[in-house]
């Protein structure tokens, strides 16, 4: 810990303390975000204490290993700052606050089945944190949540159990993460954070902290709220613009237009940026982030439809995929019932090792109620059980003899798939269903599939 | 004319036949699309008959002088090419028709007050054109139709007076205009051009045609739906993420947060386009292309809801103005009725002198329909009379003793206003409504008005 305290320094003094591991920093909670989070300020020189509730992850980070498979160099940091000492995980939150000058709290922040945003792993990490907090440290929250959620809870639960006060006795800033799965350690390095404090030298100091260890731009927005909608804005601004090509696709399948063509044509004007149409959406972000803003929209009595139709069209496209997959199979005569049926890709996008809300779920799940032969192949889950499914070791052992293949997730695998050598290997006649346009319809149909695709003629 | 034909031409000679002027092109409709085309391919050598049933804009057209006040370097294309001989203007088309090689049509293709499209103009045209239609030549479509409008309308209506065959007897062609208006003359040489042919001989030809003239790259797609397709997905996808971006104004205005500062925090994401909120859209595309695409999802059963939810958002952004001038006035103790408000901008976007669904349309009639007396000012339309009031010479002659200002249209004078000068020579207290971001929130209440904006705080 800091002596003199943290809040009164300059930005050059919180440059030298970092460097020369004069500063404390508590990151409560170790996944996705936290980890990367934690092993990159511990690699800029500060002392990092990394709070978890899961005990294995702990063992893991204290052992030097990495518990993601799927984040290029997260690994080697990990690694590095352990045995340097500059990284050690905890599973005593309190404990490690009471040795910080900073924390940063990465825990997630999921919706429940009734849609409505579940905060209790931001109350509980703020309750802890409270127990132990110390005068002139600065709170930062980097999970996302609805705007105003740290104005009316975060704050509030970090006074009470502390007897201190916001503002005076401690700071308190969101700096929400902007990074994508598979690309943390890159991403944390190079997108530019937005940070808001509930007062200016909160904003300051967060911004100095991030400035320093990340060596990224830092855009100071008015308020923690503001931080909140703009991660909320920048994500539903994605998912409602893959609502929208998934709404191309539906009426260009009835009209007999290719989507993909059309969207890749688009392209070429100055003022488009393309999206595609899939098998919906999955992942710890966008099919949530939607929920956040609209039960504040709620609260307000001004719900965000466009936001909330956006979501119900990408959440009912794994409902799609399945219909195409009994067109595909009715066209050979052939009925779901009783098919053997090749699943490629589970993880919620190409390259991740995450099953997070993945749309691949309720496909399987559906065509398993129709009574398919499910098999599943996916090459970040060779050989693990996944919904109930052993994952085949190949592809090739996945399709052999089926009567449908169907692409739910583009890895890059599959984007070179030769369909000629597929359809040798299936059943014959045999579907074919694309719903990440992976494929070219004319190939698949050329060799001989009853061929479906996601907005594809 | 061609005397061998056009369509069994070869890239390279359609490119000395334009050079050597020794193709004719008959461009149909001569708006704001039709005259930059025709004045372009007859600066390219061609020999261009412009075609229009408004026989002021055919004389003032043959006279060298340019109908459109605001289409940069267009009045000196036009100058040029009449005093040159390769740019004259009629009003029959079909005489017109009888002598090209080269049929493009560019006339309106507006909605209806039931937002139903209005083809009549195209099928007026095509019409006409079947008259005198000559074997071996190409009919190309630059108007923007929903997608199948060319294969189901245009070609029949071709065929049937003309006792021609399309294919055989003469191409089809889809190039959907992707200009700016404003900027109608730098988009053309620079926007990659669409182009889908009933075959792909109508494909070919047209393609050369538009490489050759306009130094453009031309995207090749499938079929003229496809590429009618492309048309309005790209400007839907403008129309929705304006929608979203007035959903988050809309929301964010109760919340207390600020979009503009929201939305270029976004900005600074890899993956994020930005669109700003509003006083809704105008103009002759966005506002009505949703209807082309809807018309065709209801014959197949498959209405795009988003799009038409986002239209929706979009057309009731002035009523959303009108409340923020009444709440604005409330503030300083005054009603809509009897108040003196300035209405700034009525062109439906900065830098041009149009009014095509402009939303001030509806701002004005609201305010004016509640009992304010309105004053307008637009620097494109000085003078003028608009919605039943003289347009002021100067903005300081429309502000001069009002209540409230009112800024609807983002032109370049209103970006630079001085809101110091504003409120000395507005009536004291006065509001201030800024439909747009060209104000300071700040700097508006800093100087003593009650300040409103469309998703500011």
């Amino acid at each position: 810990m800091i002596k003199m305290g943290l809040m009164n320094r300059s930005r050059r003094e919180i440059r030298q303390l970092i460097k020369n591991s004069k500063i404390t920093i508590c990151v409560v909670g170790l996944g996705r975000v936290g980890l990367p989070t934690a092993s990159i300020f511990a690699d800029a020189g500060a002392l990092v204490l990394g709070a978890d509730i899961n005990e294995a992850i702990v063992n893991q980070v204290n052992g030097g290993e990495c518990p993601l498979s799927d984040e290029p160099k997260l690994a080697k940091l990990v690694r590095q700052n352990v045995k340097k000492g500059n990284l050690k995980a905890t599973t005593n939150v309190a404990k490690a606050v009471a040795h910080a000058d900073v924390i940063v709290v990465c825990v997630p922040t999921p919706v429940d089945e009734h849609k409505v945003p579940n905060y209790s792993a931001v109350k509980d990490a703020c309750k802890e944190i409270a127990k132990t907090l110390n005068k002139g440290s600065l709170v930062i929250l980097e999970s996302t949540v609805g705007p105003g959620t740290v104005e009316s809870m975060v704050v509030p639960l970090l006074e009470r159990q502390s007897l201190l006060r916001a503002c005076r006795d401690f700071g308190v800033a969101s700096c929400p993460e902007r990074a994508d799965p598979g690309r943390m350690v890159e991403n944390l390095f190079s997108v530019p954070r937005i940070i808001g404090g509930i007062d200016s030298r909160s904003a300051a100091v967060a911004s100095w902290l991030y400035e320093t260890a990340f060596g990224v731009d830092v855009v100071k927005v008015s308020s923690p709220k503001t931080a909140n909608a703009v991660k909320l804005t920048e994500n539903l601004f994605r998912d409602v613009n893959i609502a929208l090509a998934n709404e191309f696709a539906l009426l260009y399948e009835k009209l007999n237009i290719d989507t993909v063509e059309v969207i890749e044509a688009c392209a070429t004007k100055y003022n488009f940026t393309p999206h595609f149409p899939g098998a919906g959406v999955g992942g710890p972000c966008l099919p949530q982030n939607s929920y956040y803003l609209i039960v504040e929209g709620i609260k307000v009595g001004n719900i965000p439809y466009l936001v909330r139709l956006a979501r119900e069209i990408n959440d009912r496209m794994p409902d799609h995929v399945v219909t195409l997959v009994g067109e595909a199979l009715n066209e050979i005569g052939k009925t779901v019932k009783s098919s053997k049926i090749a699943v490629l890709g589970v993880a919620y996008k190409p390259g991740v090792h995450d099953l997070q809300l993945t749309p691949t779920r309720k496909v399987v799940q559906k065509l398993v109620e129709m009574g398919a032969k499910i098999s599943i192949y996916d090459p970040m889950f060779r050989n693990e059980q996944v919904f109930g499914t052993k994952v085949a070791d190949t592809l090739e052992d996945a399709v052999a003899g089926v009567d449908c293949v169907t692409i739910v997730t583009a890895h890059g695998e599959f984007r070179d798939l030769d369909v000629r050598e597929l359809s040798r290997l299936c059943s014959k006649p045999a579907a074919l269903v694309d719903a990440r346009n992976t494929v070219k319809p004319q190939a698949a149909k050329k060799n001989g599939f009853a061929f479906r695709g996601v907005g594809r003629t």
